[in-house]
């Protein structure tokens, strides 16, 4: 990448990974583990309500839930919109947690901005330069996930231009790329993942579920990204997931989430690692 | 596809190809064939001003030339921006060609709607929706790239997005996908381009340049296009590509295209088509 | 590939493509085009007859069939071994067509050699170089079809495990590569192919058929195989592809076949060359 | 894939993975996790005699080392042969460790026969169904590697070619496959054998070298492929990488192999695994 004059997004020789603060007292890249967990989609305050008191029980430490969806279809279902960042942003501010959403085209960032403590720009739009410049100046933590279709260099210049204009709180998430083979939804990439982590000093998240496609898979992939070193995991949850609007097929049931940060706990103990820091639901006001 | 409710983009029994109106007379899927060419990136007047001529001169359709460059790096160069696309306006009312080029976010409508004919959706931007949402109803042709690493399935639904949305005026362009094989920039998948002409009622063009990368390879993918069916071709050319400032690698001379409109009389005769008509340059007012 | 010492598949500069010949007079690469035609599997006596002579009728210059068929399950039909093989050696000794069979293993080679003009390498068997060293010592012209996840170089270099092996005469046949997009069964390279022709002084077929995989888009690829400067063409034609023990929703009927033969007949005046000479049927003691 | 009449592959409601016996009293599927370690390819006498007690000390539970490779050039080292198999041989008698080896070609099995204990099927031979065949007739374990071109599906087809054969000893082994993105050798699809994991009764073994090609990506790669739940491991050790003739800058020093062996400890335990029964160095007569 030295053709291109990349400079801001690589490690140097024994730099740190960049810490960014997502709100809540809560980091990413600071060594411990992070899950950021909930729907695919808001589909309604009661789904998300129990939804968000589940994955926080479980120790999940910042939630997501989208409101605009970017769906390949036009007649599928597209999302709540301010509505549903409204109902994110309640449980949110109820559970403690900090929130991440998808933003789709820099008209909306004000919108977003009153709602979402980290913005999302998911694998469809990670080459939509224009979004990330305009990201790049709304100083809230990004989470750029890697598009699809796109190598490693192209990943890491996507987030060149957000550091290049001025926003320093990136983390990456892997998210699967595409081959050949289509009997899973992507191929997650989780040597790729491990070589970021070594050039980059930006921290990375993996994503199990759009990856894979299948909810049995995501624990055991989970569990890979821990070993393999990642900072974290962005994980569906949903209460019920054969009524899900969107993606049902891949989410967790609250019950195999608090399973999943169990067998975590084990992994990450074994490779001298923990999860981060999380504030029981009662100490919220929530109760089991 | 039925899954998903598409239903304006199929070519139903017996339908013609719908034509699509560029302006100065000139239309897409009647039947001729029409080549769009131009620079890469519009650097210059005199740079402009000459591959037009050139063009012209040798019976292009139609010009492009980007204003607003969508670049892996944010070092590269990123375009001119308006003044750029003040000077392609000039350029096609001078020599009365249609000039189409890339609209990167739906916040530059207004700007492009003063300059171009059609407005090109690049690959990059092929799913991002809340894009193909605005343009939808911009009352403009659309010229709308195949992504990279997109499906057909998924390009025919960005599409229907378009059409969806009320602007029937849509023209699709195969620029190549990508392969585990990267000898060449992507992969041209002419099949896949004859397979949507089958499918789909919408015109599709061939570019022969973004997809191989290569100049030596630009006529003969060009003329293999002709023969497989496409309505046309989207085909750099520059006065001097080893000073271009964008993709010089692939451009063709002047000469080279000059050879190539030639060539492509044969071919299209040999299989009962022409190219449309195009207007002498003297006709405009140029001269040789 | 000058790392790795590759010398004997380069074209130098000004050196003509290698002349490979086939048998009854035909030869590959000498720039007329050849077209070699038949069923994807020999199936019986009367099937093989029927096809061999409407192939031959419409102009095929030489004879493909398969009697050891490379199947994906151990439950498919896998050919009819050495009785196939002696009815393709019928036929092409009959209507004086060279005869094309895939040898899959090093221990069939006296068996083909007493059957067989050319030796094809199928998709599968490009990187079995103890068959590609056997095959080297044969003395008969080799097909070396591309390896569907092959790159270029790769291809290249088992063609020198060819050459280096002492066997000059060798066609290369591009068939397609897998990609992400599996609407049709692979992605046709010719581009790839394009690129091989200026860089090998090798000659090179294109295979339509197994390519897409579909009946409708083999005529239309087989045109762009020629546009683009293919050498020739390797065409599945079925007397009845509704029947067809393998691989019959890609093959031409003999109506579709001769259609073909017209149509490649204009594309190639169009670019200056021309079908390979053709015995007619009547010459040969057929009949229409 | 019931359309293809596999049967024999699948994991039945409730079955356990089959156990395969390797020798030395060593089996792998039976839930405990196997480690297979050595050089990509014998080189020598001493390099071998080096590599072989380190990866014994280290707690290996196999060695594989090749003596015949499969080469993308014809000029590039092909491996020692006979001489080569027979130190193998030697080693894993003295070393009480089964050997394991690639057989090529089906004329080459009387002489593996002698020499292996587990015959290995490479990625570019996964559909040399001839091979597979006479394999499937030998009586002896099989590994087998996935082809880098294919799909899942594929694979468990050409196991299904051994077990119809009558060998219902084959051991699978994911090594990546090849994608858009050349960053890395190819890409690790572990999601892809925890998938076979949970469909075939088989068991699998990950290759964290070949896959990756980087030396550095090895251990991540391995602890991730155990929490996933693979049954073992296929990994490179090299006494000196630098030197090494074949695939060098992937090889664990035999230090960085001691690493993996302990920390994979860790990560098995936690997930309530454990590595599998390695009988120490000094008891089969060696020295630290």
């Amino acid at each position: 990448m030295s053709g291109t004059g990349a400079t801001r997004v690589w490690r140097k020789s024994g730099e740190a990974t960049t810490r960014v603060h997502l709100g809540h007292g809560l980091s990413v890249g600071g060594g411990d583990f992070v899950v950021v967990a909930g729907p695919c989609a808001i589909e309604s305050a009661e789904q998300l309500e129990k939804t968000s008191g589940a994955v926080k029980q479980a120790g999940a430490h910042a939630l997501r839930g989208g409101a605009f969806k970017p769906r390949t279809s036009p007649y599928s279902f597209q999302g709540m919109g301010e509505p549903g960042l409204k109902l994110l942003a309640e449980q949110g501010s109820k559970l403690r947690l900090p929130v991440v959403s998808e933003i789709l085209d820099a008209a909306q960032l004000p919108l977003m901005l009153d709602y979402v403590d980290v913005l999302q720009i998911g694998a469809r739009n990670m080459q939509n330069f224009t979004l990330l410049r305009a990201v790049a100046k709304a100083g809230r933590p990004v989470l750029l996930k890697r598009g699809f279709g796109a190598t490693l260099d192209e990943w890491l210049l996507a987030a060149e231009y957000l550091l290049d204009g001025g926003n320093d709180d990136v983390i990456l998430c892997e998210r699967g790329v595409r081959t050949f083979d289509t009997t899973l939804r992507n191929t997650l990439d989780l040597a790729g993942m491990a070589w970021v982590k070594e050039k980059s000093r930006l921290p990375v998240l993996v994503d199990p579920s759009h990856s894979t496609g299948v909810q049995s898979l995501v624990t055991p992939m989970a569990l890979a990204a821990a070993a393999a070193g990642a900072d974290g995991l962005l994980v569906e949850v949903h209460v019920n997931p054969a009524e899900a609007l969107c993606d049902g097929r891949q989410a967790l049931t609250p019950a195999l989430f608090g399973g999943l940060m169990s067998a975590l706990q084990g992994v990450l103990g074994a490779t001298g690692r923990k999860l981060a820091h999380a504030e029981p639901l009662h100490a919220v006001g929530g109760t089991r």
